[in-house]
């Protein structure tokens, strides 16, 4: 397939930690991207907790992040499991995203991958998230679903994927998620394909 | 049925703010409470992002929140509906408590109830919440659901339920959560206690 | 809009009764269908049980299902909700199509509505169904939602459609099909077939 | 614990396949009951597709499938994980046993384990289950959970258990059950203790 752009992806993890092994599925997925993709791994942590309350105006960081979600062709999320969940600061996020005016996640494409220590690679927090992304009217992408489980195998002290099965994984997604924005895009008529 | 003592309910609403339906409804419940129970509301507005980094030790507010849930009888969680699910608020208390070494909600019995504007009184949110509550190993009363929908007519401007059906909803769910926890504490012989 | 073409959708109703609100639902469905679109009803009632030991060969009823599922252009599914889930009639169908060597979902539009007598219009059932949708490989369309509650008053004694506002969900329902599927055939560059 | 009498539980596979994991699973369950329980596996394969047409009166196998759920003590299902669900004939089942006048599965005190052959042991399809189980007023056990993966390395070639580990979840999911059974009978104020 040619690619008439470079995508602009924004990535979010769901997790705070330093040494989260999701932002470090996202890191690896950063360096598989090949010339049409770049991505800005967004942080999540300057977002308060939600409340209608601060919502007039929003806070600097919730417009901030309205605005970077606006702007991307599409967004990446890395999901841990809390709780046969995604984490509450993820929803927090969620939430400040979905608000009026405008809810940037309408109409976006995203993909969901997700790591945890566990056998089921979070497996239960991507049934919550594609509930949730769908009633946003995000348009989640189906497959691949990218579920990796055991990450304390498949990414080494210093967050560095080390199992190939895995990069093979994320090489999949990015390529399905490359056609699902074209797709997307080809709705309304604003792709310049040669 | 006699009670051979007072309950001690912990009240948590999954919105932080003022006006909130939510929190209303933690209070109309209140309100019904008879003589064999009393209920603090907790305010999880203190409780900040989870991050594993924050825990060695707790921030102060989640000593005190895992503390007072530990020590309540039984937990009353009024949820509201945010994207098909709970709020990220109510689920970043709730992964605050499932942690190590001591899962306070383990065991421990929990009633659910929600209101929202729309006309699924947070159907889906309590889907969710079930689903979560269950892994932590809390044991959540399957009936009475209690789904107040439309709440905009079941409250008035002050928040007080100008209801009747929903207070009666409330009443039963009381009920049986008294019944609930006798049940529950039967299990491990501690029934009479005084 | 223009369409190069006519669509071939295939109806399922999950439920087998002859005065199903989900079938009349199917049926009115049917009628505001415009030129470009064509719809058969499929009878679920021949389909056995599922079992892997009646798979070598699938009975008769099975073959024809599967094989009309591949022709179709897209599949519109009516959901009755059963016990919060979707009923075991429209399950078992969806276990006999996802059957190897060829899924006849995968890769296939599919629009959802439902009609209910209570108040939730199949929302539970329609959340079920979206999770073992995306599961086979379908692409569900994720809105708009068309949650027919309080199905006595919106359909009349003999089936037909006598609410106008729900008229105009299944319209709009339809209107997104018909882009989705131009949609979903634009990725394989099929686009204008004739 | 001291049982005051012997347990009279239904065994429920929702796969019909003679060489079913799920079913073999059951017989494990069996085998290892202690003398307080007994248990006999019911064959869903008779029960017909429910229409409510054919409710009036019912089917003569459902009619004796709500009558031996009415009698038991309790309910121990094995569920297979059919396209991220439940099969569509343990639904069928559940669907026939929730209905009026008497829905025996009310009250009822049910245990949950599942296998398959994949690496998530029946996962998602015990999510949903849940959800059912706890809509129809059944009481399922919470924990333990009893997820069988990669079965063909715990069932040998005649269906026998060869794990001594999954013996042990099931006799933990036993003991589980006897406790709940009883727990759930104490409300009711018809538990002969001594």
């Amino acid at each position: 397939m040619i690619y008439s752009r470079t995508f602009d992806i924004l990535g979010i993890s769901g997790s705070l930690r330093q040494a989260s092994y999701n932002t470090a599925l996202l890191r690896a997925a950063e360096e598989l991207m090949r010339t049409n993709m770049f991505m800005e791994i967004f942080d999540l942590s300057p977002l308060p907790m939600f409340s209608q309350e601060l919502e007039n105006p929003f806070p600097e960081s919730v417009v901030h992040f309205r605005a970077r979600l606006a702007q991307a062709d599409a967004v990446l999320i890395a999901t841990p499991e809390y709780n046969a969940s995604i984490s509450g600061v993820l929803k927090n996020a969620i939430d400040w995203a979905s608000r009026p005016p405008q809810n940037p996640l309408n109409g976006k494409p995203v993909a969901i991958m997700g790591a945890s220590k566990g056998n089921f690679g979070t497996l239960r927090a991507q049934l919550h998230l594609r509930q949730i992304l769908t009633h946003v009217g995000a348009l989640p992408l189906g497959k691949p679903e990218v579920l990796v489980a055991r990450a304390e195998q498949v990414f080494n002290a210093e967050g560095k994927l080390v199992d190939p099965a895995t990069g093979g994984y994320l090489q999949d997604l990015l390529t399905a998620l490359a056609s699902w924005i074209q797709l997307v895009e080809g709705v309304t008529g604003s792709l310049v394909r040669r």
